[in-house]
């Protein structure tokens, strides 16, 4: 299959990579470094990339910003970094990029364990986690010519940064290749409308 | 307690006010036609809001506008619909009201079954209404000086037209009243981080 791949320069994106390339050609996309720039938060950049690359079988969202502070401190403003980066960006890659994949393509996206499990500091990530999360459910009973859409929710990795995994108290960190073979089973596989949780 | 409740002329908001109105002193926002008129999409009508009406012990949402519409003509646009009322204007409601709720005061917002059961054109509501969801329940961890919150989420009301009604064939309709208690359990009672759902 041809599978773009966005957030591939990410710590995430690149074990999705390296569980997929040896089966697929594997089209890396991302804000620089890549072979393909894209700049999700910008839906005419969304527009070019796609415009850029031509049909595949599969997009795969490994990437998303979100804001992370206090709740007392999160202003309408600091909010809006999460809903444009990882909501719209990625919910824009799928309004967008429906025509630019084949029939019976798929779409993944990517939440996490914060939507379900709180943490602190993780208001505004969560509630972009949630939308993407509902938008893929609600998105894969109307997809045209067979395409399917899942979203990948992982907690954190052994390899994510001490300052990020001290987050995540008495969480159980898995190892992002864990994380990568869900987008596998949701690449290869034939299921939609999934939320695959990896905790 | 003195309840600020946006969206007061709804149908959900009618309901709401009806079932709390004996026992609370309910201050009725909304468009037009309340005590106290506020748009949720701008920031600045929710400040002017807060400011008007003073300190309270519960704020209640029962608001949101969101675009339905089939998938394939969803654009990044009409999806902004959602997010800037829905959406954003309910999580602003909790970000720009904190400081105005007494010590052991409550939020409730509003969400829909759809996230749970898609309908078709549904995919930017859900979309919005995971995302509250979603905040909700992290909100709920890091809220301050005993603050609760919690959303509702209904199914199709008896009360709601046909046309509506008509977008979801075999669901069980409600008496909105029975969504409207749900509302009196979270302000009421003493649940924090809840999804009441009410299908």
């Amino acid at each position: 299959m041809k599978i773009l791949l966005i957030g591939a320069t990410g710590l995430l994106g690149n074990a999705v990579a390296k569980e997929l390339e040896g089966k697929h050609e594997i089209i890396r996309a991302a804000r620089h470094n890549a072979d393909v720039e894209v700049d999700i938060t910008k839906p005419d950049s969304i527009k070019r990339m796609f415009e850029q690359v031509g049909k595949v079988d599969a997009v795969i969202s490994a990437t998303g910003h979100a804001h992370f502070g206090a709740l007392e401190e999160i202003t309408p403003e600091l909010n809006e970094e999460s809903i444009e980066s990882k909501l719209k960006g990625q919910v824009n890659l799928v309004l967008l990029g429906m025509d630019h994949v084949n029939d019976d393509g798929s779409f993944t996206l990517t939440t996490g364990v914060i939507m379900d499990e709180p943490i602190l500091h993780g208001a505004s990530s969560a509630m972009a986690n949630g939308a993407v999360k509902s938008f893929a459910k609600s998105a894969a009973i109307e997809m045209p010519r067979g395409i399917r859409i899942n979203s990948v929710s992982g907690t954190v990795f052994q390899e994510s940064p001490e300052g990020l995994r001290a987050y995540f108290p008495g969480f159980d960190p898995i190892p992002v290749s864990k994380a990568a073979l869900a987008f596998r089973k949701s690449v290869e596989g034939a299921q939609t409308g999934q939320s695959y949780e990896i905790y």
